[in-house]
C-alpha cells in the first residue's frame, strides 16, 4: 500500500466541485489545504539495530530478509487509521521499526521469536498493515529494538479438504491470494471485510474480523478449524475435529491476541463451493428501528441472506445525495437495506423466498436489485474516499461497536451524541452516520462514519471525540469494538470490557508463553 | 437421582424374556446375577469434616446447608458412568465426598471458595450428577477434604429479554427447570442432551454440551451469551454483546473449565420463541456411507433442519430387533436417519422442503413421520435401558467423539475395531453401534454404543476397552470428546489434544485464579 494512504496510488479518488462545495457548506470544512509532504519530506528516527543484530538475523532469515531501509520501514510504521494517516504525513520525526524481517516458515518464525527473546528485541507481527487501531504501532516496551515481523512470504495453500471444505492457508496470505488460490479448485472463504484487498489470513485470525457476508459465512473466528502458532516458548497445535469437549478452547485464545501470545503462521479454515448464483435485493424502510427489527425477525427466525445491511437515515441521506438516485424505485427519505443471497440456485430461491418475504411483511419496500449491485460494485472503495476528504481537510474516520437487540437503539443515540458534542464543542460540528453490517440471532454491529472539519489539530480533535464515544459505548453496555481489534488504541476500555480478573487470566497466559514479553508491547492487554 | 442408577425409581426398566434370551444367545451375557446389593449394604469412607471446618460452613451457609449424612454423601459420590455405577453397587468401602454443601448465591459461592482456598479444602461443583467421565469424583488432590458444592439452590430465571433472546438462568437450574421458566413467557433454550432431565444450566457450560437439537440450536457452548464465574480470586463477568474483537474470548476459557478455574453460577443464553410446529422425517439409507454424504450435503448446503441424526446398519438393526418395525415403510436393512424442522409455519415449511428435497435426491427413502415421533419419544429413555442391562449382567457403555467429513468413515472404524478386539480379547465379544447427532459444516460427531456380556471384573474390562478406544481415536484424529468431557476419565489424552504448550497455558490460568489449587483437583488438566 501507498506510504500515507490507503491502498494502491492508481485508485486515488478526487472529489468533485459539488462534494467540495457540500463540505463548505455543511460542515464548514476548508477545501483550499497545503498539499501533503512527499515522501521524500519525512524523516525516521534511526533505526536501533546494531550489527550484531544484523548478523544474527541474516543468519537466521538470510541477509535479503532483513530490511532497514527507510522505504521499507516507513511502510511497516503504523496502520491505516485516520490518525496514522495524518501521523504519516506529518514532517517531524516518525517512529519506526528498527528493521523488517520477512521469515518464510513457521520454523523460521519460531527460531526468529526464541532469538529475539534471549536477545531483548520486541516483535510486531505484520500482515496487511490494515489496522486502524495502533495494532502495528512499533513499541519497544522495554526493550531498545523492535521488529516488524512481515509475514508476506508465508503465502501457501498448504491443504484442500474438498469433503470437509477446509482449506489450510499460510497466514500472509491476503484475501485476494487466499481467493485466487481457492477459486482454483472451485472454494471460496467469503470473507470480506472492507481491508479484504490487503489484508491477510493471519490478520483476519489475530484480530477476530468480520466481514460483509457475515451473515451467511459467519465472523473470521467461526470459520477457524484449526490454528498453528509461534511463541517464544514453542509451537502450538489447536483444534482438532469440528467440535470438542476437551476442555476450555484454546484456538478462541489465541483468534483475537493480537500477535501479544504468538505469531499465527497457518490456519485451517472452513470453506464452501464457490457460490452457483446469488440474489440481490434492496429495501427501504421508514426509519432505522424498523429496518432494524426487520433485520431482526430474518436472522431470529433462522432465515438470515448471506449479506444483510441497514444504513440509517444520515448515511441513506448522504449516499443518495452523492451518488444521486442510486436506482430502483428508492425514496429521498427512509433507510437502505442491502440483502444478498448465494448458494446453489435451489438454496438461493427457497432462501430469498423466504427472506424477502419477511421484510416485505415487516415494512420493506422493494427497490429491486440496483442498489444491491451498486454496494457490492463500490464496497471497497470508501477508504479511498477517505483519503480525498483527509487531504481536503475534512476529518472522516470509523469506529464500530455490537450490542443485543433491545439496546441497539440507545447505543446509538448514545454514541451519536457523544461524537456530536464533543465535536460541535471543538467547533466541528459533525455528521455522524450509522450502519448495521454483522447480525446474530441476540444482536447485531453498529458501524459509525464521522465527517467533520479539521481542527488545527486533528489528531487531539479526534482523539477527544474517539474517547467521547469509547465512553459511552462501554458506559452503555457495547462491546469496545465489533472487529477492528484493540491493539493500543481500545486498550484503555479493555479493563472495562473483561474486568480486572480476565485482565489476570490474559496476562497469565502471556506470562507462560511469552516470558520475557517480546509480543506487541503495549497492544491489547490492560 | 437413584444413588445406584440413572433417574428416577419409577421409570425402571425391566427386560423382556425375549430380549434376556437375545443377549445371552448373542454375546453370552449370563442372565442370573446376584441381586444388586441395597443402599444399606454401601459403606462410605468416614467423613473427614472436622468440627471447626463444620462451624465455619454453618457460618458462611447456615448449618442446614451442610451436610454430612451417607445418604447425601452417596448421592454426590460420582457421576452416571457404567464404571461409576459398578463402583456404587460394590460393598467395599466406597469414596463419597466429605460434606455436601449448599450455598444459594454467588455472593455464597465466592465466599465458600475463598474460604476453601484459605483452609486447604477441595472443592467440587455439583449439578445434575450426570457426568459420564468421573468429572464428580471427590478426589482430594493434596487436600485433607473436599466438599462436593451442590449448586441446585441457584435456580432463578434472573431476567429474560424478550426482544433479543437471552434468558440469565442462574447454574443450578436442570433442564426441565429451565425449559418451564422460559415456557411460562413463550421461550424455549432448545438444548436437549439425553442428560436433559438432570442435568444443570451450569453443567452443560462447564462441560460443553451438546443437545439433540444442535442442528437447529448450536451447541450448548454456541448458546452461552455472557457468564458469571466465582473464583478463589474474585468475580469474572465475561461477555459483551453478541460478538466481539475485544481479544480472547474468554468465555471459551471458563465454557468447558469442568470447575478447575471457578464454579459458573450463573449463565446468560440464547433463547427462542416456542416453536410453532415441529415437522418430523425419518429416512433409510442403503449405508452409513451414502446416509452421512446426504447429511454432510444439507448442513453445507446451509438447509440444516434442527434435529438431523443417522443411525449405522448395527444400532439400525438392534433397535428394529428390539421394537419391532417401528412404523412406516422401513425395510429392515441399511440406516435409519432422523429429522425434524422447527419454528414458525413458513419457514418449517420453507427448511424441510429445501431439507427433505436434499435428502431424497442424496439416496434418502422416505419412511415418513412415524419413526421420528417414535425417536422423540424415547429419546430420554436409554440410560433406564442401560441400568436394566447392567443388572442382566452386560457391560453397556457409550462413547464419543467428532472428526471432519473426510476422515469420519476412517475413524468410525478404528473405534468400531479397537472396542471389538479389546473385548474379544477378554472374551467377550461386543456389539458396537455407532450414530451421527451432531452435524457440522467441516464434520460431525461420532457415538458408539457398546454392549458385551460382563467378566468377573468389569471394572478392569471396560477399562481396557476403553483404553484402547481413546488411543484408536488419538491415534485417527477424532477429538478425545465431542459432548462428554474430560473429567477424569479422559484426562490422560488431554495433552496429545491440546499439546504441552497447551497445557502450559491451562495451567496458568489455573494457577492464576485458584492458587492454592481447591478447585476440582485431578480433572481435566493434564
Amino acid at each position: 500500500m501507498e506510504w500515507d494512504a490507503w491502498g494502491l496510488g492508481e485508485y486515488r479518488k478526487q472529489l468533485s466541485p459539488q462534494i467540495l462545495g457540500l463540505l463548505r457548506a455543511a460542515l464548514g470544512v476548508d477545501a483550499e489545504q497545503a498539499p501533503p509532504p512527499s515522501e521524500s519530506d519525512v524523516t525516521l528516527r534511526p533505526s536501533a539495530l546494531t550489527g550484531a543484530h544484523r548478523e544474527a538475523l541474516a543468519w537466521l532469515l538470510g541477509a535479503e530478509n532483513v530490511h532497514t531501509d527507510d522505504a521499507t520501514r516507513l511502510r511497516r510504521a503504523g496502520g491505516k487509521s485516520t490518525p496514522d494517516l495524518l501521523r504519516r504525513k506529518s514532517t517531524d520525526a516518525q517512529d519506526a521499526p528498527d528493521a523488517v524481517v520477512t521469515p518464510a516458515s513457521h520454523d523460521e518464525v519460531l527460531a526468529l521469536l526464541q532469538w529475539c527473546a534471549r536477545t531483548g528485541v520486541a516483535v510486531v507481527p505484520f500482515g496487511g498493515g490494515t489496522s486502524v487501531v495502533g495494532g502495528l504501532d512499533p513499541i519497544r516496551g522495554e526493550f531498545d529494538v523492535v521488529l516488524a515481523v512481515d509475514l508476506r512470504r508465508l503465502d501457501a495453500l498448504v491443504d484442500l479438504d474438498p469433503v470437509s471444505g477446509i482449506a489450510v492457508l499460510e497466514a500472509g496470505l491476503t484475501g485476494p491470494q487466499a481467493e485466487e488460490l481457492l477459486g482454483a479448485h472451485g472454494f471460496s472463504l467469503g470473507h470480506f471485510p472492507q481491508s479484504f484487498q490487503f489484508a491477510t489470513i493471519g490478520g483476519f485470525a489475530a484480530t477476530r474480523s468480520s466481514g460483509q457476508a457475515s451473515a451467511g459465512y459467519g465472523r473470521f473466528d467461526d470459520m477457524v478449524q484449526r490454528l498453528r502458532v509461534a511463541t517464544p516458548s514453542g509451537s502450538l497445535d489447536l483444534g482438532r475435529g469440528p467440535a470438542s469437549a476437551a476442555g476450555p478452547d484454546l484456538r478462541e485464545l489465541f483468534v483475537g491476541s493480537e500477535g501479544t501470545f504468538g505469531v499465527i503462521t497457518e490456519v485451517a479454515v472452513r470453506v464452501h463451493p464457490a457460490p452457483e448464483t446469488t440474489a440481490y435485493r434492496a429495501w427501504s424502510f421508514p426509519d432505522f428501528e424498523t429496518g432494524a427489527a426487520a433485520l431482526r425477525t430474518l436472522v431470529q427466525t433462522g432465515a438470515a441472506p448471506t449479506v444483510m445491511r441497514l444504513s440509517d437515515e444520515a448515511e441513506t441521506g448522504l449516499n443518495l445525495a452523492l451518488a444521486g438516485d442510486i436506482g430502483g424505485d428508492s425514496p429521498a427519505a427512509g433507510c437502505l437495506a442491502i440483502t444478498t443471497v448465494e448458494g446453489t440456485a435451489a438454496h438461493v430461491r427457497a432462501r430469498s423466498d423466504e427472506a424477502w418475504a419477511l421484510l416485505a411483511a415487516a415494512g420493506g419496500t422493494d427497490l429491486g436489485d440496483a442498489p444491491a449491485l451498486a454496494w457490492e460494485h463500490g464496497r471497497f472503495d470508501a477508504p479511498y474516499q477517505r483519503d480525498a476528504l483527509l487531504n481536503a481537510g475534512a476529518i472522516v474516520e470509523t469506529l464500530e461497536t455490537a450490542t443485543v437487540w433491545s439496546n441497539l437503539s440507545d447505543l446509538r443515540s448514545a454514541v451519536t451524541t457523544a461524537l456530536t458534542e464533543s465535536l460541535a464543542a471543538q467547533g466541528t460540528p459533525p455528521l455522524v452516520m450509522c450502519h448495521i453490517s454483522h447480525t446474530y440471532a441476540t444482536g447485531a454491529s453498529l458501524y459509525f462514519t464521522v465527517v467533520c472539519a479539521q481542527t488545527a489539530d486533528p489528531l487531539t480533535q479526534w482523539a477527544a471525540a474517539k474517547k467521547a464515544a469509547g465512553d459511552a459505548i462501554v458506559a452503555t453496555g457495547g462491546t469496545i469494538t465489533h472487529h477492528h481489534a484493540v491493539g493500543r488504541d481500545h486498550r484503555p476500555w479493555m479493563s472495562a470490557e473483561i474486568g480486572e480478573l480476565g485482565a489476570t487470566a490474559l496476562r497469565a497466559v502471556k506470562d507462560a508463553l511469552d516470558p520475557s514479553g517480546i509480543l506487541n508491547p503495549g497492544k491489547l492487554i490492560p
